[in-house]
């Protein structure tokens, strides 16, 4: 595939702009610099060696992952520092035992009694000692116990007593996603880290070692003015940024580094359409932009140099249709695109559209196809 | 993978119920033989050769697909008679010759004078022929020409005079999925009908042949009262219905044969929040059920045996947490379900929900997994 050219790609494609993501990791490592924290990158975004290299401190890590099949593919590569950001369910420890018996120092997170008591009992039966983090909810988003709650001084009292040491707490900001100004997102970025920090301040008066306390998501971490007591931050969809984190001011369209590569394939003139060969399976039914004051449908045409064309977007999708169209619904003058026009569609989600892929294909400059990354997707 | 049972299984896991399927299947079957008219199944649904074999009227087809990469997988499976039922765009026709020189007779659908140009510049600069079939407009919902279109006898003639002649019409209507009573489906599959006959009819009067007529989409394929003038009809989706054809009356809960199997990992108990390790990439983004009288949140939560369960959906999905909770909102008295349970969620759109996945664990009697059934993505 090397020295192909984009325009060479059979559509529908997922484009990664080097430059960009290169650009976007910069920005990142500079403000984890800043912070002075360890960082952790979130791989569940690119699930990619290629990507992750870039990301990762050491070959070794450390990184966070969302499935244990992440954890997997990445230990498979060398990566032996992982920590599984999911509460853990029973019928997946034997494939934690599996990793550990591999090399890997993988960490598991809880957040109830329930899962603690049957950890304890696995860890019994089984002669093994477990990484663990307990979950902080700073948000009331999802998971996790409040910080403030009598629950998370028993559940460290009954790890510790069950010979499996708390390594620490972690939380995640998942409500920054809600944040549309920059100073709302850095009082998010405090509300996390305070959380956070008090849960390890309640663990450690309670005589409950807690040497790990884990922030994390791509607007908080990119906006904390400081992160004092914390020691490590999380984040994933920074690499490639989308439409979603350009509508909270947290990047602009000209960083988003993954694109869908589309053909036109038909138009319904008298409606102003144009039909593409990307619909729902290319994109994603992602329509995260939705509840945000722009609503990009299901994501913003660009020319193939990655620029916005005309204020046009996907306002429909089918399985292998994209329907595109005036943003404002206009008709008369809409731009004609003839058949065979090939265009680049910025995603509301880079998670979940470079999900629906095997591979990236990874674009230089000229419109030149470098390499061809593979990725991978299941549990 | 064979004699374990689904308790076992490490979740997220796409369970396909075999014994729903089969009876989706027969369903189908009979209401087509009773029409008179060749079966085309639509693949796109299932992209699996063990779940086409039982659809097939012979193991060469034939099929209908949504991508060229379906039309491969197939090939490569035996099958040869396949309708690539999106309309064509240049780069595909590498992609299209490849497939003819392995034997397959694929169809190809367009529905303008600039794609039949293109198409004749093909053949002739190739000195190949190619099936070819006009799209027709039935319902406004997406591609097509329509009916009473002057352009569409200029495709016809423009075809046949570069000797490229018209292999047929098709139509698909996609509106059908907005007809929420049975006589609001049975005026949809009539209009269906009568639009691609009379594009027929138009076609034959010009001179053109047009020996195919093809119609198709699983509810208008259900309740059409008859087909006069329609060769053949095609459906994906009734393989494996959903919670948007349930909640179209075209089937009932009980008839889905696609679940997820999830596992509780956690609880907001003053939420009535349960948390599940499925989220949006174990369910797909859609939300098809969302615009429908009742909706069914990210999908429908039912106990190992396939059984509703207290009314509880999924009200939010993060990548990899689902929340489960009661459909009124309510607190008091939701249903506890200890962490470790396993449910098994419905999902709104087939089609999407098992596109996350490779594979299918097929689920015979007694919680029985009898079989792993592989699938594909990509293009």
């Amino acid at each position: 595939m090397a020295n192909q050219v984009m325009e060479q790609l059979e559509t529908p494609a997922l484009i990664l702009d080097e430059a960009r993501m290169d650009r976007n990791i910069a920005r990142m490592r500079s403000q984890v610099q800043r912070l002075g924290v360890v960082f952790r990158p979130h791989v569940k975004t690119n699930k990619c060696i290629d990507v992750a290299r870039r990301l990762m401190e050491t070959p070794q890590g450390p990184i966070t992952v969302s499935t244990l099949r992440e954890a997997e593919y990445f230990a498979a590569h060398g990566v032996t520092d992982i920590l599984y950001a999911v509460c853990i369910a029973p019928n997946k420890m034997d494939h934690v035992m599996a990793l550990q018996d591999q090399g890997v120092r993988l960490s598991l997170i809880l957040d109830s009694m329930e899962t603690a008591r049957l950890l304890a009992d696995r860890a019994r039966a089984t002669q093994r000692q477990f990484d663990l983090l307990i979950e902080i909810d700073s948000d009331g988003h999802r998971s996790g116990v409040k910080p403030d709650a009598p629950e998370l001084i028993e559940i460290g009292r009954f790890l510790q007593d069950a010979g499996l040491p708390v390594k620490g707490v972690l939380t995640h900001a998942g409500s920054s996603y809600d944040a549309f100004t920059v100073d709302a997102i850095r009082a998010m970025a405090e509300q996390e880290r305070a959380a956070v920090v008090h849960a390890a301040e309640r663990l450690r008066a309670a005589g409950i070692a807690c040497p790990v306390v884990s922030v994390g998501s791509t607007p908080t971490a990119l906006f904390a003015e400081h992160l004092d007591g914390v020691t490590e931050v999380r984040a994933g969809v920074f690499v490639f940024f989308d439409l979603v984190m350009a509508g909270l001011n947290v990047c602009q369209t000209d960083d988003i580094a993954v694109s869908v590569l589309a053909t036109v394939i038909g138009h319904q003139r008298e409606k102003g359409w144009t039909i593409l060969d990307a619909g729902w399976m290319a994109m994603s039914r992602d329509r995260g932009t939705a509840k945000q004051p722009v609503d990009q449908g299901y994501g913003l045409v660009c020319d193939l140099d990655g620029q916005p064309l005309d204020d046009l977007i996907l306002v429909g999708a089918n399985q292998e249709h994209g329907i595109m169209a005036h943003r404002s619904g206009k008709v008369d003058g809409a731009l004609h695109l003839p058949v065979g026009t090939q265009v680049r569609i910025l995603p509301n989600h880079a998670c979940s559209t470079a999900a629906q892929y095997g591979h990236y294909s990874v674009l230089g400059k000229d419109h030149e196809i470098t390499a061809v990354w593979q990725r991978f997707s299941g549990w």
